[in-house]
């Protein structure tokens, strides 16, 4: 086979997935994922130094094994190492580390081996919600401009709060960093030997934007007078957005990745990013659903406004030209997953085992038989707090409806209903701001197997929504990347027009189910305002009194 | 031995149990309990014919199963016939059926045979919701004083909407009946050859009170034209109070029975209420706390006041010359039970099983490790809905404050402190309406076997709470008012002071705990006033579009 051919590399919470992609039509020729060896670190270090609750850590050691992997992945495509045109990154984000001059991780020299600051902090590092309140304080007390283009909060997942931490926690770490980077810009750099910093990172959780840059000098030391001059020293003034590209591989990273130097690398973008291309999300007004382990909400627009509870928007972050706009929800499969592990019981197990099938499958057989409305329940989806509309991190979840003959297919339903539902709070939240959804396209593993799921999401958003048939398709999005880095295409417009997956199934809501589902919507709602929006903080009251636990 | 020996029967849900007792110390001498041959009728006839959802009914012919079974209880207690000077019954209520002139159930008529409403309805029918709700309606219309002595509703389990239910569904069962009686009562006619009412069936499940009797038939007759009349026709007009008794057992008792014609018979008493003798509860002030599958509050004193929200009070019905009130959570052990069949994974159940414990011992086991506070969780307990003080049947479960971590057994104990908070509540009903509670006494299996959830019910009530010993509180309680009815003591106070059982345990409150489960419960009263009183209504809304089922 001679090419050329782009790789993508999808750098995940417990793995990197790299593939290697044909870009005539995006067909993926060969892939492998590499699990980290030392996963999420959320209970001990390395060395086996116990870590504080809500702390989650990596070891930047573990995203090189997967660069490693490139060599093995090109000899099962039986593809040369010269007939590689591009490569594209994407990461979690906020994923970031402290590094010194040289790019170093700290958590690579001797002195901060046991530190935990010195290491990546997880984008679900939950460490620094009290400096996000006192982020989010003090912007509304200054009137901060930024705050609104983040909905009016600061997650405690993002770049400030995860620097303000370690300044406030282990001040020898801040002072001995050069620079504070996300590791998506920190592999680029690895690869390239050039410093750049991607514009989606800096945008969605680095309180950056184009036309005013970070928080100015002024906010920072009030803040904290230790950050003063914070911006263009340890946290890289210069920001590129996708008309530019990362680099090309030199002498260092070709030794990394048995690549040839001189490959173009194209900018590194946020992992739940990269579908949008992947799925052919390059204009305004379709929205990408991206089904996981949590939830995110992504559409374009040629125009630029707040979208209150909406996490933020960035220009050039995704496509040339355009504001891309991000929203979410911080757990949906998870919450699924919860459930199967914590609330099913013995002979639920034991009967889905006697038939061959798995329990999610037991599950979703039973709740498909129920009707809307049938179980009585209704749920509130916020186990792992409230990213949009709310952007509340201490919220929680809820259930009620029960009665001594409720079954646990009926609570599955329930919450699977109750992500239904925020997702429609979401979409409500763009239209009622000008951001009109034309159309939805889902992609993630849920989308493509939980035929009832999306039924129940066509149903209760009252909207069509196609799944798109792509197996991976942050990585191949990446590969999309790669492929316009490399000139393949002229631009990422026709590069997803002729690599995006194709859609597999289209669902149409229900007129029947659609009616029944906008009064539970209606019940949602009315919880949603009470329990979210100052009716009754007993969610966060309760969150206060757990002993240490936040 | 000689004796003299009396004897109590407890007519439960699914069986009967007879003891032996001792009148000189209340020792057990032998007991035998009888499974009902039909149990619980919620499917079928005993014909094959099918129930409608909710109906819960039961074949007279069982009650007799347990009659005859006491020549056996007294061969095992080397007991003579000769030697039994009294017997007295205890029953679930509202349990009613109708009879013919004879006494005899309509159901034992060729002509009914298959016709759901000529047997017994048991307390737990839940077939006359709206006949309820017509009947409260009206009420509140006419302003008819009676219904504030029930705290402004009358439930579906009582007796006038069964009637109701049988006149609107198969008029000719309402035609036919001479007799609509309780179960109790029943029995006592059976024994005795003599009809008799017990004010304590008729005071709290039959609507009326010593001062102004049942609801005028200008009531009865505006509810529905063909109960014009009804008072003192198939309802019989005399009842009768504690300070009598239902007679002697006659030639057919003695048939029945195996015991000799002449022996005194008590008048029968609601199951829960013989506990209070048992308990040596028979003056004011004194609470008795019944924890089983549901939970009953009983008070008495000299004063008669309504208490709002509380399900009645009745003079002479346990003890003579006192009012007895009586409060009730629809659901305590049910909930606990309902909890461990659809919400304990395979995990758990493969750990206990391991170390060759049971499941509710491994929950325990956690939950106690758990400070008040810990698991971020606040739950309602209204999965049977709400008896006392909202008198609301259509409410239902919630629980919130669940994360991603949240586990098994923090929920399990959420369940527990919630029915602790919801027994929390009727306390104070009954202290805000002038009735203080001075000292509690708790009976029934849970207070016995679990040590956690007492000592929270002490830490949530901020109470010293002692636990009898008696392990079959309701039967040793019918002995009680068997031995005063054969005159072996002169007062019920005397022979509860000698036969009740003796307390094994106190709890008394933890003033840590106390203090953080003030703040929990304050958060309990909001959401309980917010769901319950009007705030949102939610949980009757998801009810009513339930299909079919209410």
């Amino acid at each position: 086979m001679n090419g050329p051919y782009v790789i993508g590399i999808d750098f995940g919470t417990l793995s990197g997935r790299i593939v290697v992609i044909d870009p005539a039509d995006g067909r993926e020729v060969s892939s492998v994922t590499v699990e980290y060896p030392h996963g999420v670190m959320d209970r001990y270090l390395p060395s086996g130094k116990a870590l504080p609750p809500e702390f989650a850590l990596q070891d930047p050691e573990d995203y090189l094994k997967v660069l490693q992997a490139i060599p093995e992945v090109l000899k099962e495509a039986g593809v040369s190492r010269e007939s590689i045109a591009g490569l594209g990154v994407d990461f979690t984000a906020c994923t970031m580390l402290p590094v010194d001059e040289e790019g170093r991780p700290l958590c690579q020299l001797a002195e901060f081996k046991d530190e935990p600051h010195a290491y990546v902090k997880l984008w679900k590092h939950h460490g620094a919600k009290s400096e996000a309140d006192e982020i989010n304080r003090l912007a509304k007390e200054r009137n901060e401009s930024w705050l609104q283009i983040y909905g009016g909060a600061v997650s405690p997942e993002w770049m400030l709060p995860k620097i303000l931490e370690t300044l406030r926690n282990v001040p020898e770490v801040y002072e001995k960093t050069c620079r504070f980077t996300e590791a998506g810009d920190w592999i680029s750099r690895l690869l390239t030997g050039k410093e750049t910093h991607s514009a989606v990172f800096a945008g969605y959780k680095g309180l950056w934007n184009a036309e005013t840059g970070y928080p100015g000098n002024e906010f920072m030391k009030e803040l904290d007078v230790r950050l003063d001059g914070i911006v263009g020293t340890k946290l890289f003034p210069r920001i590129s957005g996708m008309d530019e590209i990362a680099g090309t591989i030199n002498e260092e990273g070709s030794a990394l990745t048995g690549l040839p130097a001189g490959i173009k690398v194209s900018l590194p973008v946020i992992d739940a990013h990269t579908a949008m291309p992947a799925v052919n999300i390059v204009s305004s007004g379709s929205m990408a659903l991206i089904l996981g382990t949590s939830a995110c909400h992504l559409i374009h627009s040629g125009q630029c406004f707040p979208v209150p509870g909406i996490s933020g928007y960035v220009k050039d972050g995704v496509v040339p030209g355009l504001y891309t706009y991000e929203a979410g929800q911080a757990a949906s499969g998870d919450i699924f997953d919860w459930f199967v592990h914590n609330g099913i019981p013995a002979s639920y197990e034991e009967y889905a085992k006697a038939r061959g099938i798995g329990i999610h499958k037991l599950l979703r057989e039973k709740a498909m038989r129920l009707s809307p409305g049938e179980s009585g329940l209704i749920a509130l989806d916020w186990l792992n707090g409230n990213r949009s509309v709310l952007s509340n991190a201490k919220l929680s979840g809820m259930i009620l409806g029960m009665t001594l003959q409720t079954k646990p297919e009926e609570i599955y339903r329930a919450w699977i209903e109750a992500t239904a539902f925020g997702t429609r709070m979401i979409l409500e939240q763009f239209e009622e701001n000008g951001l009109a959804v034309r159309s939805i396209t889902a992609a993630g593993g849920i989308a493509k197997k939980d035929e009832m799921l999306m039924q129940i999401y066509a149903d209760v958003t009252g909207k069509e929504i196609s799944v798109s048939g792509a197996a991976e398709a942050t990585a191949l999005g990446s590969a999309i990347y790669a492929a316009t880095a490399a000139g393949i295409y002229p631009s990422l417009t026709d590069a997803a027009a002729a690599m995006s997956a194709k859609i597999v199934r289209t669902y149409r809501p229900d007129e029947v189910n659609r009616k029944i589902y906008d009064r539970l919507y209606g019940e949602y709602k009315t919880l949603h305002d009470y329990f979210g929006r100052g009716g009754n903080d007993v969610m966060m009251r309760l969150r206060e009194m757990k002993p240490q636990v936040l």
